[in-house]
C-alpha cells in the first residue's frame, strides 16, 4: 500500500482527495470517496450555510470516516459557510477560487485542517504562512477553476516553497490513473487530487448524460473561457462553450454584464438536467483517459493498484 | 545508469534531447549536448538551407557523436532546409510548428530517423503511421510555440497511442530537474526533450541578458501571446511581451498584419542583442527552477544523477 504523511495526518487510508466540483461533489460522492479510504470532498459551491449544513449531516450518515468541504471563495455565501463548517468541526476544508486568509483563524480555532488550492508559489506561500496544514498545486490541466501553471511546471516549485516548513503538498489536474499518481510522488507531492475521474464514479449523482460525454471525451476535447472577466474555467467543447468562447473573443461589443449573463444556470443545466447543448460540462484534459464507470472504491483501488506497480518498477530504466 | 530503447534506437547515452530553439540552438550547444551523452538538436528556423548546412558542418567538427535538426515547419525556407537535412543524411529531424508528412518520404528515404513533436493524440497517430521513429509530446508549458494540452495529460494519452507500435515517447515541457525526468518516465515516456535548462548552458551563445533574464525568472514570469493568429508562443513577461499580449486582446482594431510586424525580429534581438525591453524572450513555465549556469554536460549529468535517485527510490512509499 502506498502510505505517505498526509495520510496520518488526515487518518486517511489513501493519500487522495477528491476534487470539490459545483452540482457534482454531494454527500453521496464524497461519503463514498471516503468510504473507501480517500478524502471525499462537498462542495459548497454558490449555496448558503443551510445547504451545507444538510449536506455535512448526510455524509455523517454514510460514512464515520474524515471528509472535507470545499469552500468556493467567490461566493456570494463564503462567509457564511465558513462558519458553518467552523461550527461543525469539518475535518477538512478546501478552498479553492480565492485566497481564504480572513477566515483561517477561525478554521483553525475549530480544529479544521485548512487545505488551500493554490495556483502559483506565491500563493503556496501565503497560504502555510497562515497555518495551511498542506496545499494542493492544482495545474490548470483541471476541469473548473484554473489558474496558469501546469501542474508539471507547479508541483515541483511548490514543493521546494514548502520543504522548509515540511508541508505537504498535493498535486491536482492531468490526474486520471496511476501514471500520474506516481508522476506525482516524482515530483515531489505526497498526494493527488482527482476530479474528472470521480465524475463518472456510480455515487456520483450528475446527469447520466454528463457521464457518458467524459467518457466520450477525447484529449482536446475540452476549452478554456471566462479570461475575459478574470475568471478562466475549463469544461467540455460544445454549444454553449463555444458560444461563450465566441463572444468574449469578438470584436463585437458585448458588455461584462452580458457575458456574466450567458453563463448563469449553466453548471445545473449540464450536472442536473444533462442540456447537452447548453450546459456548462467542467471537465479537465485527462477527459481522454476516462473510460468506464465504476465505484468510488474501485476507481481508488485500480489507480492506487496500478501506481504501486509502477512505483516498485521504477528502477528498471535503471541500469 | 538510465537507458531506455530510444538510447539504442539514436546511438546516444543518455535519454535526452535538447529543444530546438530559434536563435539559441546553435550547432555549439547542439555539439555540447551530445557530445555529453545527450541529442544536441539545431534549430534551423526561418533561415534557409546555406546557413543550415553550415551549422551541421560546424557541429560535426565538434562532435563525433548523432545530432539533430529542428525544422520549425512554419518556415518559407521549410522545403529547402528539409532538401538539405536529407543530402546531408542527419540523424534525426525533429519538427515543430506545423506537419511533416510531405517531407517524410524523402527523410525516411535517406535514413534519417524523424522525430515529430507532437502536441495531441490525433497527430501522434499521423506522425506515427507516416514513419516517425519517435514522438515528443510536448506539453504548453514549454517556451516558444505551444498547444493546449499539458505535459501531464498529454503524454499517457500519447503513449496510449503509440503502444500497438511500440513507438518511443519522449515529454517535453515543465521539466526542469530529475523530478521532470522521473515524472515523464511514470507517464510512460522513455526520455525527456528539454529547453529552458539549456538555454543557460555554457556553450549556448545567447547574449548573457536573456541567460540572466530565465536566472531571475520565477513560477509567474511567463506569459503566452499569439493566440489570436493562431500560433501561440509562450515567452518571458516584459515590455514586448505585456505590449503584444495588450495589442492583441484588446477592443481597439489592430490588423493581423500590423500585429506579426510587432513579432518581427524580436527573437533576434532577445538571443542577440539581449534588449531586454523590445525582445521576445522565449521560455517555458520551469523557468523558475533553472538556477544557474552549468556546462551541457553538468546539466544532463545532475538531471540524471537526481533522476536515477528518485526511481530507484521511488518504491520507499509504497508499504
Amino acid at each position: 500500500m502506498i502510505r505517505t504523511p498526509l495520510c496520518d495526518l488526515l487518518g486517511i487510508e489513501f493519500p487522495i482527495f477528491q476534487g470539490g466540483m459545483a452540482w457534482v461533489s454531494e454527500a453521496r460522492l464524497a461519503a463514498a470517496v471516503s468510504a473507501a479510504g480517500g478524502l471525499g470532498v462537498i462542495s459548497a459551491m454558490n449555496a448558503g450555510a443551510d445547504y451545507v449544513l444538510e449536506q455535512v449531516r448526510l455524509a455523517r450518515t454514510l460514512t464515520a470516516k474524515p471528509f472535507g468541504v470545499n469552500i468556493m471563495l467567490m461566493s456570494p455565501s463564503a462567509a457564511e459557510v465558513a462558519q458553518c463548517v467552523a461550527e461543525e468541526k469539518v475535518a477538512v476544508v478546501t478552498t479553492g477560487a480565492g485566497n481564504p486568509a480572513k477566515y483561517m483563524k477561525e478554521w483553525l480555532a475549530a480544529g479544521v485542517k485548512v487545505i488551500p488550492l493554490v495556483a502559483s508559489v506565491a500563493m503556496a506561500r501565503g497560504m502555510i504562512r497562515a497555518g495551511a496544514a498542506a496545499v494542493v498545486a492544482e495545474g490548470c490541466e483541471s476541469g473548473g477553476h484554473i489558474g496558469e501553471l501546469t501542474t508539471m511546471a507547479l508541483t515541483p516549485q511548490v514543493c521546494d516553497e514548502a520543504r522548509a516548513t515540511n508541508t505537504p503538498v498535493l498535486a491536482a489536474g492531468g490526474i486520471g490513473d496511476g501514471r500520474g499518481v506516481a508522476a506525482a510522488f516524482m515530483l515531489g507531492a505526497q498526494g493527488v487530487q482527482l476530479g474528472t475521474r470521480f465524475l463518472v464514479a456510480r455515487e456520483c449523482a450528475v446527469h447520466q448524460n454528463y457521464k457518458n460525454m467524459v467518457l466520450k471525451a477525447n484529449d482536446i476535447a475540452t476549452i478554456t473561457t471566462g479570461k475575459r472577466l478574470g475568471h478562466t474555467v475549463r469544461s467540455l467543447k460544445n454549444a454553449f462553450s463555444r458560444k461563450y468562447f465566441a463572444a468574449e473573443t469578438s470584436a463585437a461589443a458585448i458588455s461584462d454584464e452580458e457575458l456574466e449573463n450567458l453563463a448563469v444556470g449553466a453548471l445545473r443545466r449540464a450536472a442536473v438536467e444533462g442540456d447537452e447543448k447548453n450546459g456548462c460540462f467542467l471537465a479537465g484534459q485527462i477527459a481522454g483517459l476516462v473510460q468506464k464507470e465504476q465505484t468510488a472504491a474501485e476507481i481508488i483501488r485500480e489507480i492506487f493498484a496500478e501506481a504501486e506497480e509502477l512505483l516498485n518498477g521504477a528502477g528498471r530504466w535503471v541500469r
